[in-house]
């Protein structure tokens, strides 16, 4: 994979801004003249740097085992998130479970029913996807307006991971499904019995029983040791700390699929089991709470993702949405994953409105908070996907403003 | 991504090992009538649960500011490394770099020298790349037989991240490449002065200035706050806590390309510069200190990378090499990243040796341990890539064996 090496043209730009000075130059390198000592020793475990402090942002609590945090998004790199920093939501806090003792029950309409064991799950085929996971919830303050003073509090409830599992079609085939049966219902062991109705189809097509994030067995935030992965799907049907998988001919209405995670439309009439995450971006570089300490060139940069697919396209506007012209995506675009997408700029002291709009595979472009309100109303709390506008005052400040 | 149903025989297959009885799953059903706690309550940062306790293995050591600390391949998933877990080769520790102060000079053969701050490189066009990162003398145990007990202690030196960063050759184009340069000279911010003689050529075509990891700022033990990355190329060349890149007409000849980093030839002669890494690959699972719990279903499993391209196939022998069969390989195969292998396996207490060998896309064969000796003779430290043989024995205990 070659870079393209720059013309003349952009030589000259980047030259106004980058480069320092020469003293600064001699300066950093007269330390070849000074003595250095040891640093740390190696060792088990690596933590962070104590430079690097950026830490999940969550609401403050009288009940702090309920609730969401955030990913700071608005330094993420690349189209992972450290395990550390993925976002939770959790409804009656995070179990601690010994996976020695731990067992996935397949019951219901099936031929023989399954007690499974994490050792016994752990020697199955197994495969590895790369998804993003967004909670159903993510940038619902944008209904109302420009929601959270930064991509982390607007758009936070969004992280993307290396999963490893095996297909829960597998041991469905071995559990031998009866006919009849159309839903599978996903219990966690958590204290809440957090529960989804996911259909048959679905659970035959993509879902994974994941034990694997990022290279290591799961965090428990995230479900450890087992968590029934949807990619493509609201956050909320990725059913953490899995113990059960119930095989029926209905759903099972649970609160989260009917006092929650349910969309009412404009006609008083609520949308259920509306699962799929449609193509939706963010721009986490440069986003509310940054500064810009210079003119000169940026490179602006945010995630774009689909439940439906590959990301086929996404457009920037850097003139407030009269003009929009396409950025560069990272390859590979995986389906289901976080596409990091990346556009060269200039600052220059402009008062200007920076935007991005995803397409996906499908053709779906996505919408402006206005087109989307037209259709979905305002009384949604879930699936807000409007283009997310910042705005660059001329001081190089970035705030959140209303699409 | 559809997953394959299974047909009746592997579902018959499977029937004998996964399952457990129905008694264990009406007892772990029958949880649901317990009373449950409220969990752990959402936090800023997330701890691995305190039942994973892989970590990195040193040898003990009298200076432990110099060394190796291996990955705990053994229970790796995926393709991809817990930064934490990334393994280490440190000659003088791992220094504390403050960002805000560190700068990066380039000066040497170059028109316009210049002295980067990382905010200035952090505003730069960027790109994203998964790669594996191999140290040149990872397996040299192997060179003398079976070498570690484990595939930590044979194979550990190997890691998946993925690393963001500015391609060097924007840097160069800015900084001006006079006629006559035909090296860079790196040199890192550690004590020792770590310093590496990187060709022009490699470069302008693919090196990366990193500054992230796996989704974060990359970890101090793998050279916050700047790396030079050279896909493909052998971990000591991707100079860590970059701090200048001197233009020359000719290598240094640094200590680490002359007295470390060479392979003596079975005539005497030393190759030097032998910066590729060839095409190799390990079975992870099962591996040496495993053992198998039961006869039944297994998934073997492990890692193939090359430093000349994508992975094009990997076979798998389950009968002491007397044949071999293709492994399932995960998709996407990235060029120069690692590949996940997967072949499915019954273990009956049969006494075997399994194996793999990996090909690359340019056609070159992972060769027996044999036959890379035949040509590189006994005298060599770095660059083993031999087939990795483990024996099975009747026990179901793993064992490492010379190939």
């Amino acid at each position: 994979m070659k870079h393209v090496k720059p013309g003349r043209r952009q030589l000259l730009q980047m030259g106004a801004a980058v480069g320092g000075s020469l003293l600064a130059g001699r300066k950093a390198l007269a330390l070849e003249n000074e003595a250095r000592k040891l640093g740390q020793p190696l060792g088990p475990y690596s933590e962070r740097s104590p430079f690097e402090t950026a830490v999940r942002w969550t609401r403050e609590s009288q009940t702090p085992e309920t609730g969401s945090s955030f990913t700071p998004l608005q330094e993420s790199v690349g189209v992972l998130t450290p395990s550390a920093l993925h976002y939770e939501r959790h409804h009656s806090g995070v179990p601690t479970i010994d996976p020695s003792s731990h067992r996935l029950v397949i019951h219901g309409l099936v031929d023989r029913p399954l007690s499974l064991s994490m050792s016994e799950i752990r020697r199955l085929p197994s495969v590895t996807r790369i998804l993003a996971l967004e909670c159903g919830g993510n940038s619902a303050g944008e209904w109302a307006g420009a929601g959270g003073a930064d991509v982390q509090r607007s758009h936070g409830l969004l992280s993307g991971s290396e999963w490893t599992g095996v297909p829960l079609s597998l041991l469905l085939a071995e559990a031998g499904v009866r006919s009849g049966a159309s839903w599978a219902i996903a219990e966690g062991g958590d204290a809440c019995r957090m529960m989804r109705s996911i259909p048959l189809a679905k659970a035959m097509d993509s879902s994974l029983l994941a034990y694997g994030q990022n290279g290591e067995a799961m965090r428990p935030a995230q479900g450890y040791p087992l968590r029934l992965i949807n990619p493509g799907w609201e956050g909320n049907t990725n059913v953490k700390w899995l113990r059960s998988l119930k095989l029926t001919d209905q759903p099972y209405m649970a609160r989260d699929e009917t006092s929650k995670y349910s969309d009412l439309m404009p006609d008083g009439k609520a949308r259920i089991f509306t699962y799929d995450m449609e193509a939706k971006s963010v721009i986490t570089f440069p986003s509310g709470g940054h500064t810009l300490p210079a003119h000169g060139p940026y490179e602006i940069s945010g995630l774009a993702w689909s439940g439906r697919g590959r990301i086929e396209r996404v457009d920037v506007t850097i003139d407030s949405g009269r003009t929009w012209q396409p950025a560069v995506l990272q390859e590979p675009r995986l389906p289901l994953a976080l596409t990091r997408f990346r556009f060269e700029w200039r600052f220059e002291g402009q008062s200007v409105v920076i935007a991005s709009r995803a397409v996906d595979e499908t053709g779906y472009v996505q919408p402006t908070r206005a087109a989307l309100i037209a259709v979905r109303g305002m009384n949604s709390t879930y699936h807000y996907n409007g283009i997310k506008p910042w705005r660059i005052r001329a001081d190089g400040t970035v705030i959140n403003v209303e699409g």
